[in-house]
């Protein structure tokens, strides 16, 4: 085995036959490749991820449902984008690397970077954010730490994967700029960076062609203009048609299709349909991966399960968001307290789906802030002190006249509630979208009981995708927002309430007042297998705030137990980028920690812009009193936008606004710094506006002459220099192509003379 | 010349040459079609409208600024449009056609009747509605009463023209749903209904070709589909290739190209790169066309200028818009009352560009005003009541301390403020868009002045697009919209203040709270020529009443003197549609009139609706206590929507809720019925959806109990089964394609099995 595996792939694919190398291009069974027993290719495995390694019993049904070998839960996408930090993530990234080599496991399948178009998307708590800056900087953190470790990441859902609802067929149509600014984007940086080994192409369509087809999307973009060296697996069940796939640049087909579509390759190359060579190419790049992973294999690796649980916590606790706080936080550890809801016992800790981890363990928040309680008591108060519990409602959401009334009699009898409200795991899952974004209604009623009785309600939520506050956000004084948070989240959510973390989760998402102002929320999911992106570019933040809506809590909010002040915004242009450095105290009395965030936008920008986007970020702990000054680089290609005129990205020149912030919306310090734009070769034609050509610097000062000089077309009246003159009639006049002025008798130019004019001015 | 104009088109166009059948197809100046000497085929003389005959002088520019014939200046579209009248736009429309007859004019440039996407459209002031149906029954009424003249109309601007920014080359990209149900559906109605004898090719592009040069827009649908038997014209300068253009359906280049563009049809018919049967199709319409002018001419019209004058009053007053009331409206002669705003003096009655009438007369609201206070003071008041005046601003819409304070003073001197406000004329014109939706500040600080000194104030306003109102409307007890009311607009607004005339207009388009709100805000008017309809479907009320959004004030509100119940509605469904019946009465002591509005809505579409669509209205004039039961008809190809499936029109059965109301949030009454379905011809594939299938008659329960019963597949596991045990994972399962079942391992159906489940639901 060791020969084939340091061999060139070439060599290996050019012993092998044509139904050997088209068998390489599709799984074996489930989860792994196939091998060629003739030549002593191995296969490899290729498992589930992100948040964790879902090794699959041989005894199971395969698709989701049934047991796998337990591994370390950790907190899903959803809230690992909230702790806006990349160390953590790559941190996070070695550890499922490592017990992914523990089981065996070749290639972990995640992250998952999609964008959150739409609040209601059912697997938005795999997803990072609905930023793409944020989702690029953050996976490619993970992709790091994973492949740190020797194993592979497989970047998903390639592309434009925002909806379950018709997910296997619908198209996602969607206009070049925010494909390329919003969709594409944080791919494009971690394949960019991190060369991830494999990139999942998606089930749905893009712009009307499979993405499992698509070689506009697999090979153009992904391999021409971005540099992939990888391989592209299909998603379970993606391929449409086999050929066409692989001729796009789809390498292997998931899982197995029993030789059926094996055989479509070999017929097609036997008809002359498929050229041999692209079957060469796909079965190389399977056989570097099978090398690359059996080479980087290591069959003695183990993991400890403590440290990795204990990472989680930490993880989990960093993710946590605390969106408002009247100061009834952090609790003292002997606050007289009562915990209510079953969500607090029986915690929701993932989403459901392929991504279902079978935990090493679980804590519920319940016993983790009785273990601090009791601790935080001391002595004095005997066996500490005493946490009342109620569950308030069932499981699945549900509540009675019983449970409600334990709960009120919980709460009067406590100084300070703690109320654990979420969405029912049956609500939140791969494969289908929500409805709403409403808490379960006897949860609302509940919590209405619970503040009559007392109002010190601190709301403790769990949720993969964002739910409405605007009902309850200004009637209890602290909410936190704890998201899914792996196995280990019950202490994370006990560690923030009692301060012994002080949070500094920020929200990668808006939290809108109503399901009606979001973005999407006319064209999701679209019908009959077609789905306009009508918003365009403005997605998450940048909608509500180009359309200057109210917001319950903004992109990037998130407080902390202690204050930061920020000063001396400076910002400096160069062939780099923009760096960015602000001064950040810690004003406070607790140590903490402040996600500054930067955003540019662009005055007189001659293209469409969101007033504000996010361009750089860095999370910078500092002890209480501390003072320190921050460094952000904004790269220069993060900067740019993509220009239909020429289909490039082009960084526009000007005077760029750098708002430094706490939130997308919590702006503390702006400074300003000239850019240097990339030169566009847009040439005139005869196409070119009669405005365009005034502004040309040869083309202008001629035009302009000739207008209002008179004419030396066919020798009648010279009504353009009329027009001139006159400035509504000179704007109406301003949009007409140079070359229809041939229509209308009388112009002062003649045809030949613009074809000359344009020549001269394009330098020709 | 008689023989010519009889003979069939067929036939003279045989007699012809290759050149003169090119010539025929092209303008001979800038308003006149090429004659033929040799056979005697005389020219005919097309000239702008819409609403007035502006013939130009033969001394003129040409190009919208020079002087034109006088004409009456009914009120433009904007004006019309609100009077909800079809019976009075007919006459109108006869009124244009006697004043055509007697200028020798055979086809005046009207009706525009495209869709007002965005409140910003420079020329909003030329078209009629942001809804459909109203657009299209109402250029029905001008259509139909021009050509009962023996003129012919050229509906404009075909297709998607619905802003002046970079109008020459810009790319409207629009859905075919909202391009069908919105954009082209008014254009289908007139064409279906009225054959105007010519449409009128727009500038712009349709998802990315010339309209001018568009064979799916002027030949697919607008002949096949619609039946359309005239003559499609270019917009001045519309044309890009001369020779595509034609081929696509194109039979007349306007203006003149001094014959290139002739050459290069002559060159291709010889090339042979176009078919000399598609120049004679062009050049038979072009034929027809002239026939038809020449045959219905009547060399001795003449019409009477004060007749016309008295109808443009009657139309202006109809037209008006009484958006708020608080009781000071309708004035009594005799009130004290003072005349602020240049407005009022100099009235704005229509916008500029190629529309722009040269009026026979023009009245000043001032004038009108002073002329019912005079006679209605009686003897007793001596000379009549005193109006005081005072300009306020001047005509560019700048104030002075001095013109304030006079204003203040005749404010604090008269019990009633008869406040003109409008927008500057330079601010609305074809060619540009507005920037903004706000009335001059030199205005606002006015209003905020006269308010001050006096609070009883009656706004007037003067716009051809609506202006933002939500910075005063709770001030002011009274708001007139006043629109541009064309040269007899001063008597009409005389007439609704003091009570002559009742008001019954009705907005045609939503007033919003700010422009931030409006749907197109974020894509109009797009960047490097292409503009995205990212709102779809969700123009205007559609928009707001889907976003649950405020407005200053909805489409269909307007106020009147008296009041009207309704009560007894009724609906019952036909093959024709669906008739409703509503009782109305006049609860008042003023005679009045009434616009009911019905609007519709299909609970559990399988479709994306806006919640209420407006599908039929009728005007009903009303004594005081009178009660008249109003019959509504609502086509049953008014309640189709596009399905993209089958590309057809298609009414969707089910229950369907009929909202009867006097604006589109003023639902005073409403009825249910059921609606017949048109069958879909949408059969089962390998792409159907397993949930697709098992909503299927004949495949449900066979694919049931495939699942439900284990596996005669390859003999593996069945996880199927247990998918279907549980709901979210049904959910999941559901919208896998069927065909994609044979990717999976152990699945319970054999691709054989599925194929010929297919057939068999399929009745093959």
């Amino acid at each position: 085995m060791d020969t084939i595996v340091e061999a060139s792939a070439a060599d290996v694919v050019a012993d092998l036959t044509i139904e050997e190398k088209a068998s390489l291009t599709s799984g074996a069974d489930f989860w792994t490749t196939k091998s060629v027993e003739r030549v002593g290719l191995p296969s490899i495995l290729l498992t589930d991820g992100p948040h964790g390694v879902r090794l699959q019993r041989a005894d199971s049904d395969h698709l989701g449902i049934g047991d796998s070998v337990p591994a370390t839960c950790f907190p899903p996408a959803v809230a690992l984008g909230s702790s806006f930090d990349p160390e953590l993530l790559e941190r996070v990234g070695s550890a499922l690397g490592e017990e992914a080599q523990a089981e065996g496991v070749g290639v972990l399948l995640g992250p998952g970077i999609n964008i959150k178009r739409s609040p209601l998307c059912g697997r938005n708590f795999e997803y990072l954010s609905e930023d793409p800056i944020v989702s690029g900087v953050l996976g490619s953190a993970l992709v790091r730490g994973l492949q740190s470790q020797g194993v592979g990441a497989s970047l998903k859902h390639f592309a434009a994967n925002n909806q379950e609802a018709d997910r296997m067929r619908v198209s996602a149509d969607i206009d070049e700029r925010p494909l390329r600014e919003i969709y594409l984007r944080g791919f494009q940086r971690v394949v960019e960076d991190e060369q991830p080994w494999t990139v999942m192409c998606s089930y749905n369509r893009l712009n009307g062609v499979y993405t499992s087809e698509d070689p506009w999307l697999l090979t153009k973009v992904l391999r021409d203009e971005w540099g992939f060296e990888g391989l592209v697996v299909s998603d379970w069940g993606a391929v449409n048609h086999r050929v066409t796939g692989l001729v796009a640049g789809l390498d292997l087909e998931m899982p197995a299709s029993g030789g059926r579509t094996d055989a479509q390759l070999v017929a097609a190359v036997h008809d002359g349909s498929l050229a041999e060579a692209d079957l060469d190419l796909a079965a190389r790049r399977n056989v570097e991966l099978v090398q690359k992973a059996v080479r980087n294999a290591r069959t003695d690796a183990t993991y400890d399960v403590d440290t990795h649980h204990a990472l989680a916590r930490e993880v989990a606790a960093a993710s946590i968001v605390l969106l408002k706080n009247d100061g009834v936080l952090p609790l003292a550890a002997d606050a007289s307290v009562a915990v209510i809801g079953e969500l607090a016992r029986t915690p929701r800790y993932q989403g459901a789906g392929s991504s279902q981890i079978n935990p090493t363990k679980l804590d519920s928040a319940l016993d983790e802030i009785r273990v601090i309680a009791g601790a935080g008591a001391g002595a004095g108060a005997g066996a500490g002190a005493e946490v009342a519990f109620a569950a308030g409602y069932d499981a699945d959401g549900s509540s009675s006249d019983e449970l409600t009334a334990e709960a009120v009699a919980a709460a009067s009898a406590a100084s300070t509630v703690l109320l654990f409200l979420g969405v029912p795991a049956a609500q939140e899952s791969e494969g289908f979208d929500r409805d709403d974004l409403e808490l379960p209604a006897a949860q609302l009623e509940l919590l209405d009981a619970v503040l009559a009785a007392n109002a010190n309600v601190v709301v403790v939520l769990s949720n993969g995708g964002v739910v409405r506050l605007s009902g309850f956000a200004d009637r209890v004084p602290a909410i936190v927002e704890g998201w899914l948070l792996g196995q280990a989240g019950g202490g994370a959510v006990a560690d923030v309430l009692y301060g012994v973390v002080n949070p500094s989760g920020r929200l990668t998402e808006t939290i809108p007042v109503r399901l009606a102002d979001s973005p999407a929320y006319l064209d999701f999911p679209g019908e009959h297998s077609h789905v306009r992106y009508g918003e365009g570019l403005f997605v998450g933040y940048r909608w509500y705030d180009a359309r200057d809506l109210e917001v319950t809590y903004p992109f990037g909010h998130g407080l902390s137990y202690t204050s930061f002040e920020y000063a001396d915004a400076a910002a400096t242009a160069s062939s780099d980028g923009i760096a960015v450095r602000v001064t950040v105290t810690n004003t406070g009395d607790r140590d903490g920690a402040e996600i500054v965030q930067v955003y540019t936008s662009v005055s007189g920008s001659s293209v469409v812009r969101a007033p504000r986007e996010l361009k750089g970020f860095a999370k910078v702990a500092l002890a209480a009193g501390e003072s320190r000054e921050v460094e952000v680089l904004l790269r220069r290609k993060d900067l740019a936008h993509w220009d239909t005129r020429v289909d490039e990205w082009v960084v526009e020149g000007g005077t760029y606004t750098v708002s430094i912030g706490s939130s997308s919306r919590d702006i503390r310090s702006t400074a300003t710094v000239e850019v240097e734009g990339d030169a566009v070769n847009a040439p005139l034609s005869m196409n070119s506006s009669i405005g365009e050509l005034i502004e040309h610097p040869v083309a202008g000062p001629i035009i302009m002459q000739a207008f209002a000089g008179g004419g030396e077309g066919d020798g009648g009246p010279n009504p353009a220099g009329a027009l001139l003159a006159d400035p509504a009639m000179f704007k109406m006049m301003a949009s007409f192509p140079i070359g229809r002025l041939a229509s209308f008798p009388g112009m002062p130019v003649t045809m030949d003379q613009i074809e000359q004019l344009i020549a001269a001015s394009n330098g020709r």
